[in-house]
Formats: C-alpha cells, sequence, structure tokens
C-alpha cells in the first residue's frame, strides 16, 4: 500500500553524500613556537634620509592629500584615467626610467621600473583605485582630503586614505627623499598598478604580461599597507586563501517546473518547484550544520600544516582572543565551540562553503502564494593552499551531478587559488626586521582567512610577497577613513614619518640581506 | 586521522527523515464515472419573474455598475465602510426584514435575513471587498464600471466585476425580480458577507458568531460564482484543500552565527551560517526531488476517496487535457510524468510542500562576500481533507526538532482545513439540475486543489456549501476584470439575464427538492 521507492534513493543520495563529510585532522608535529623577536632588528641608519623626511612632512602630506583628492571609483568609472595618468606622472617625476600605462578590457594599468643598477630588485604593488562613498561621513567631502583631528591624533580622513592610497604615496614619499639625499636606491623597483583592485582585479594578469619575464627576474613583491592597530599591534599575514565564488541556479524547464513565470501555488502537487531543488542542491553540499563541507575529495586537497606554519600557529595561539574578535562580529561562539588552536587551524585550513545570498519568488510582507519559476543562491568557498579553484568547481559540479541535480545551473563568477610566502624568506625576515627596529611585536599568520588574487605574486611572478608594513588606519570600505598622521600622546601606532623612514629601511634591509647572503 | 562523528550524525538524520518521506497509494475501487448529465434538469418554469428580469436589464446593469463603482480595497482601507453600508442598505431596500453590521478586528462584516416563512433556508455568502489595481488596465479607470466591447460581447470591465461584486449584485437583481412578481421567495435567505476576503478572511469567524446558531440551521451555504469558460463549459468544485502558510527562519544566536548583521564571508569557517541552516531546514522537509513530503504522518492523516469520489475522478479522468493545462500555465510536463487519472489524485489528495519565496544576504548584481545573519522562508502547505492545520503545524515542529533543527524559527503566517460537500447532497444536485436546465455539463470535481477559508459553511455552519453558478468573467485579481453581461453571437456562455434566471431556478429548486423529500 506504500510506494517508498523515492523515499530510498533520496535516503541512499543523502547518505552517500554525507558519508564523504569528513573533515581532516591535523596532528601538530611541533610544539615550537615562531618568535618574531628572535628575528635580528634590523640595525642600519640613514640618518640624513630620516631627517630629509621629517623636514619634508608638510610637503609629504600635500603628497597624500594630492593622491585622495584625485576620485578614482573603479566601480563608477569616476576619474579613473586622471588616477592612472597622476600616478604615471609621479614615477616619471621621481625619476622612473620607464613608465608605461597599459590598456586592458577593463580599467588601464600602470607598470614603472627604477633601474638603480643594484643586486636587488622589488616589485612594488599598487592600487590606485577606491570604493564607493555612501553619505554617511562624518566629514562633508570624503574626496577634499582634509587634516582631522581624531582621538588617535591628526589623521587624513578621506575615502583612499588607509585603502590605499595613503601608505602607497607614503612609500613613494620614501623612495622622494631617498633620491633628494642619496640620489639613487639601495634596490631596483618595478611598481605595478591596477584601477581595479576593488572589483576582484579581474585584468590584473593583463597589467602584468608585458613585463611578466621582467617581473620574475625580481627578489620579491611587496604591497605598502598599515596593518598596526591604534594601540601599535601588527599582525603580518604571508598569504590569502584562495576563492571561488559562483551562483546556482533551479529553473522550471524540460524536467518539470514553471518554465515562464511563477505559478499558481496550489499547483505543487503537480509542478516540480526550482526553489525545493535549489534548496535540495546546496543542502547537499554540507552537512546539516552547515559547517561540514560534503564535497567529496574537498578537505583532501588541502595541503596539510607543514611544521614551520605549525609553529606559526602555535605562536598565534598562545596570545589568542577568541572572545574580543566573537565581540567585534556579535557572535556568541564558534562553530563546534571551538578556541584558541583549534580554531585558527578550522579557519586557516578549512575550506568554507558559504551561501552570500539567496532569493526566489514572494519576499515582501504577509502572504502570496506562488511556485517560483526561478530560484537563485550565490556561494563562495574559501580555498586553503592545494585546493585549487578549477578542481574546487568540478568537485562541485560532479557531486551536484553524482546527487541527481544535473538540472541545477552552476555559474562562476570569478575563482582564484591562494597564496602563501614561508616566514623564513629573505623578504619577510626584512619585514619583521624592520618592525623590530622600531620595537613593534609582528603576530605572524601564514595567511588570512580572507581572500585576495595575490596569487600573481607568488604564482604567476614566483615571487615572495609581503602586504604590510607599520602605520594605522580604519575605515576601508567604510565611512570616516583614515590613516594615522601624527599619533596622539601614547599611541602606539606609527605616524607618517615613521611609516615613511620604515620603508626606507626595508628597502636597505633588503640590499644587506642580499650582501650578507 | 578523520573525525567522522558529524558526517555520520547528519546521514543518520537525513537518512531517517527520508525513510519516511512515503507517498500513499489509493487503489481505485469503482470504475464508475459520476455522470452530470444524468441528474435531471431542473424543469420548473418562472416566466414571470424571467420576463421582469428581461424587462429590467437596463436597471440591473446598473446596479452591478453601482457596485463596482463604490471602491472596497480591503488591503488599502479604499471605500470599505461605504460599501458594507452601500451593501446593508441594499438588504434593507429588497425587504430583508434584519440586517446588521458586525463590526470586528479588521473590516466590518455585514448579516441580512430574509424570513419567507419558507420551509428550505439558504445562506448566501458575498464579499464585498476586491483587490488592488495596478495602472496596468486597458481602461482608464477600474471603477468608472464601464460596458466595453470585447471579443465575446458586451461585458462589464471594472474591478470586483468578475470578483465578486457581478454575481452577487446579479443575484440579489434575482431577489428583486422575484420579489416584484411574487411578492416572496420560495426560500428564506441569510446574507453572510465580508470585507476582508481577498486578506485571507481572518475575521469571518467574528462576522458569523452573532448569528452562528441561527446559520447552522439553515440548510446549505451558497457564493454565487462565475464558473463558465467563454465557450459554456462549466467545472463545479465541491470543495477547497485547506492551506498552512508560514515562515522559516534562521537567524545567529547562542548557538552560533552572527547575531547584529552579516559579517564578512571569510569568517564560514568559524561562524555558523544561518543560511546554510535554514536550507538544511527546509531540505529535511522534502525528498531531493521536492516532490515527497518527508515529514513523518502527513501523508496519512489524509482521507483516502470513498467511492463516490472515486467516481467523480474517473469522470473527471475520462476527458482531461493535461497538455492544455500545462501549456497555459507554462509547464512542459507534471511531476514524475503524471497524466491522467493519476495526475488528478496527486492534486487533489496530495498535501503538498512550496517554497512560495526565500530570501538572506545579497541578491545583487556580482559578487559581495557576506555570511548573512538571517535567512528566511515563506512556505505553504495545502491540506487535503483529514490534514488539519494544526496537526499539520505540530507535525512540522516535531519533525524540524527531531532533525536537530530546534533553532528553526517557524512562524504560522495562516491556518485553516479542507471544505467539501458531497455530490449527492440537495444542494448540490439542485445546483447541477439548474446547469442541466441550461444544457451545460458540468464537470464535477471533489474540490479544487487551491485553498479558501469554507471551512466556515462546511464545518464552523455544518451546511453543504456550492460556490459556482452561470456566468462568464475573467482577470480576478489581474488587470482588465470583467464579466460577460451580453454573449456576442455564437459564445456559449450565459449573459446577466441568463444568470440571474438561473439563480431564480436555484432557489425554487431547493424549494421543489424539498418538498419531494
Amino acid at each position: 500500500m506504500r510506494l517508498p521507492t523515492i523515499a530510498l534513493t533520496s535516503a541512499l543520495v543523502l547518505a552517500i553524500a554525507s558519508a564523504h563529510a569528513e573533515r581532516p585532522v591535523y596532528p601538530f608535529t611541533t610544539q615550537a613556537r615562531f618568535d618574531s623577536t628572535a628575528v635580528p632588528a634590523y640595525a642600519g641608519r640613514h640618518d640624513a634620509v630620516y631627517a630629509h623626511i621629517d623636514a619634508q612632512q608638510d610637503a609629504h602630506i600635500a603628497q597624500l592629500q594630492r593622491w585622495v583628492r584625485q576620485r578614482s571609483i573603479s566601480a563608477e568609472n569616476d576619474g579613473i584615467d586622471a588616477m592612472a595618468d597622476l600616478l604615471a606622472e609621479d614615477l616619471r617625476g621621481l625619476g622612473f626610467q620607464e613608465v608605461r600605462r597599459v590598456e586592458t578590457p577593463g580599467h588601464p594599468g600602470v607598470l614603472g621600473h627604477y633601474d638603480a643598477g643594484a643586486p636587488v630588485t622589488l616589485v612594488v604593488y599598487m592600487m590606485y583605485d577606491v570604493q564607493p562613498v555612501e553619505p554617511n561621513w562624518r566629514i562633508a567631502d570624503p574626496f577634499a582630503g582634509e587634516l582631522v583631528d581624531h582621538e588617535f591624533g591628526t589623521v587624513l580622513m578621506a575615502r583612499g586614505a588607509m585603502n590605499q592610497k595613503g601608505p602607497q604615496r607614503a612609500f613613494l614619499n620614501a623612495v622622494a627623499s631617498m633620491l633628494a639625499v642619496d640620489g639613487t636606491l639601495p634596490v631596483n623597483l618595478y611598481v605595478v598598478a591596477e584601477g581595479e583592485e576593488e572589483l576582484g582585479s579581474p585584468n590584473f594578469g593583463a597589467v602584468l604580461a608585458p613585463w611578466r619575464e621582467r617581473l620574475r627576474a625580481a627578489d620579491g613583491a611587496f604591497f605598502p599597507m598599515l596593518v598596526q592597530s591604534a594601540a601599535g599591534d601588527a599582525q603580518l599575514n604571508l598569504g590569502v586563501k584562495g576563492i571561488i565564488y559562483f551562483e546556482l541556479e533551479a529553473r522550471g524547464g524540460a524536467r518539470g517546473g514553471p518554465t515562464r513565470a511563477e505559478i499558481h501555488g496550489s499547483f505543487k502537487s503537480l509542478v516540480d518547484a526550482p526553489a525545493l531543488r535549489l534548496v535540495q542542491a546546496i543542502a547537499s553540499l554540507t552537512s546539516a550544520d552547515g559547517n561540514t563541507v560534503a564535497i567529496p575529495g574537498y578537505y583532501e586537497a588541502v595541503t596539510p600544516p607543514t611544521e614551520a606554519e605549525q609553529s606559526l600557529v602555535n605562536a598565534l595561539a598562545a596570545d589568542v582572543d577568541d572572545a574580543a574578535l566573537q565581540r567585534s562580529l556579535g557572535v556568541e561562539r564558534w562553530v563546534d565551540g571551538l578556541t584558541g588552536r583549534e580554531a585558527i587551524v578550522r579557519n586557516l585550513w578549512e575550506p568554507t562553503l558559504n551561501i552570500d545570498g539567496l532569493w526566489s519568488g514572494y519576499t515582501g510582507e504577509g502572504m502570496k502564494t506562488i511556485l517560483p519559476h526561478v530560484a537563485t543562491a550565490k556561494l563562495d568557498s574559501r580555498l586553503p593552499p592545494g585546493l585549487e579553484p578549477d578542481a574546487a568547481y568540478a568537485m562541485i559540479r560532479a557531486h551536484l551531478d553524482a546527487g541527481g541535480f544535473r538540472d541545477i545551473v552552476l555559474r562562476p563568477l570569478s575563482g582564484y587559488p591562494a597564496a602563501s610566502t614561508a616566514a623564513d624568506t629573505p623578504l619577510v625576515q626584512a619585514a619583521i626586521g624592520v618592525f623590530n627596529k622600531y620595537g613593534v611585536k609582528a603576530r605572524v599568520a601564514p595567511w588570512l582567512a580572507g581572500s585576495a588574487p595575490f596569487y600573481q605574486f607568488t604564482r604567476t611572478l614566483d615571487l615572495p610577497f609581503v602586504f604590510g608594513g607599520l602605520g594605522h588606519g580604519w575605515g576601508a570600505h567604510g565611512p570616516d577613513e583614515y590613516m594615522l598622521i601624527r599619533p596622539a600622546e601614547g599611541v602606539g601606532a606609527a605616524g607618517l614619518a615613521e611609516v615613511e623612514k620604515s620603508y626606507v629601511d626595508l628597502l636597505h634591509a633588503l640590499a644587506e640581506g642580499a650582501r650578507a647572503q
């Protein structure tokens, strides 16, 4: 009197899917803790350059203001051309022997080369675009480039002040002072700049392409970034996760469901429901709590922690404050009640599956009884080193197909792999040595749980890559974005002059490190 | 080296859930086909009343226009009071001895009683409210009550013309002509009217309450409705499914997830995702194809088809045109490739589970990587006779709880049971007899797959209930709503005069049927 066929089939499929939802355990083979303070502080002194920087502070601040006053909102194509030209002119003005604008299908890039005849060459990455602005700032004009009195001191409050024009132009100020005093630089520089970072860097490969082989011959790549808290603490992340971002969609079609538009909900007994199909398809991707990815092979692809990475994690775990981060996010607990080292490992070595957005049918007040003809979700998956975007997409597609979800459309929107640089590379050691010179203890993480297309440096160019440095800012992508210029009494973070000096030190540390080897 | 605990638990839960996803099979014990044409055509003639109706057509049309010109959009509280008063005045004007307005927490109801001293009493249901209008009509003003030339003849095009002022005022026109010619009516009448039908009739029970016991002593209830196609075919549905309409919601809270707002998507490895939880919870409610409800007890609660109902289905199946309905809906096939009797049985005896709407997080163009703090879905479930709303809600809640989804909020928005009336009741026989008098072959269905709170008649008042009758209209809830007034040459559907005459016949048929028994 019963027809259990459908039921048993679906149970079987779900059981098979879930049987693969096994998360690897990574036993730690070392309890060693990486100690950033054990890296020798950079000992060089470049007093004439430091004095020039101090003497030129008003002019240097004016250069930062000049940059943030030039609008360059990539999403709105607002000021992009002018900012690309301004950057190129600044490089020429500094004495870069080669400067070229690179046209792309999107916004142009800028390449510059300063050949100092030095044995060491550094690639400096710059993004000249900024995020759009909402009318929710405490200042009248986010592009006025005003100096503002702030609880932490005098800040430059403007769109781009922190992300990323402030530290980038500060780097060029340091270069200007070195050239003014020394007449040359201790290293050769390439500047590689794009105007689409805030759009996900879709054409950055095309920007690099003309000089790709020249750039691959360099010794490292650097992205000037303010990574100090106001108190002065710093976290140096040696990489990023990769990401795939995609849409899943269910629509009515030949296999059933409404094809043209929504229909009355009372037809559900006769008509397949795309929204229920989408829900089932997404559900097949994770465990019931949503926290374990059920895609066969997904966890296995990840490269387990090396002993060097384990020692970084051991050090991070020693003084991690989960509760503080939870409070800042408005989260009461991590998944499975994790804390400490387990949470760090999960965060860095676990590929994620996340719903960014989900929509179908009627989403207004009250009741409307319809059977929608289409349902769509946006998902992202963060990829630790080892799990490649193409492989991730292929595994998701194969898992959907194996679960009977061939009708679900998978629409890739983006995908790039992780990037990471080992802590023992000369570039990272030089960066930590500079932190130590200024008494800043750097917490060093193997990578961020967040994503950026930094594989362009570590893989396309095959270079060690550091993004970080002294200095403090806040408000990237939000209102009241600022960079700290002159710290108030008792504020630990570096001000502009010290940031610039630290860049001088970094270039010399790289040159001296190469000589020492 | 593995931690399969979570995986195995979720597989078990899903397997348990799916093991209950068994759909009953209803073996038919009779191949008999209900033949509506075998019901004796109503033979009475009331020529003087018919002549009065014909003579008064201009005045009768003017009455319909008067009703549709009075705005009464319940959702916007536009004209509601005036329409309630207009209806009450019309009943008084006709000679109803008792007329009262019933205040409710929402819009008022109107009760009227015409006591003819007859042995038979009919309750006539009326809704005096209408749907809102969009500015997409081919006429300038949906409340102008214009007569319009249409391919099917002269129509009254106006909001409410079909749904439901046209047939309701036509019924009162018939009453007016009977009273004018005969001085009385063959049956006693109650009119029970609400102004919130388009809002789901939330207070209709309160409208009935003052006269509930008096109404329960009646012999049947009737809702005047135009059920003819333009060609003249008619389907008489002897009931409706019930419905529950509810929201399911997942939010961050004490068990995890963001509590205040969305957070950056890269935190997924550490933070529970409400959107994934909601997806998992909904997925646990159905089979992988979305077509079999996985809630234990859900199918078992449904009352199987009686032999009388089977014979209705056998007749419907004999000339059903699945392909035509599929074309009109834009659907290429029914679920599981069903056709014919199997599709009819599935449609009428199967409880459904349907997603009406679904939303969470970022739903715009391109990419935004967030972990949303809340995810919400609107669902409805259609309830055949036997499956009660309270039981359905309890089973869904219990199933969610058993699956570990206690954190999912279930927010009921509406719920009422099915309603059905047997084909062999005198009221239904009288209605079919009137169809047959006019040569209209009625396809008789035990109920609609759609829902309406007609349990108020079949259960609250314990009366047989018929909604239907001659006449043709189109566009309820949409633009260009109309009621056919004067059919063009060759159009089979009844015009206004014939509709009114059929109401005269129905009242007499009821009275004569009672005398014959």
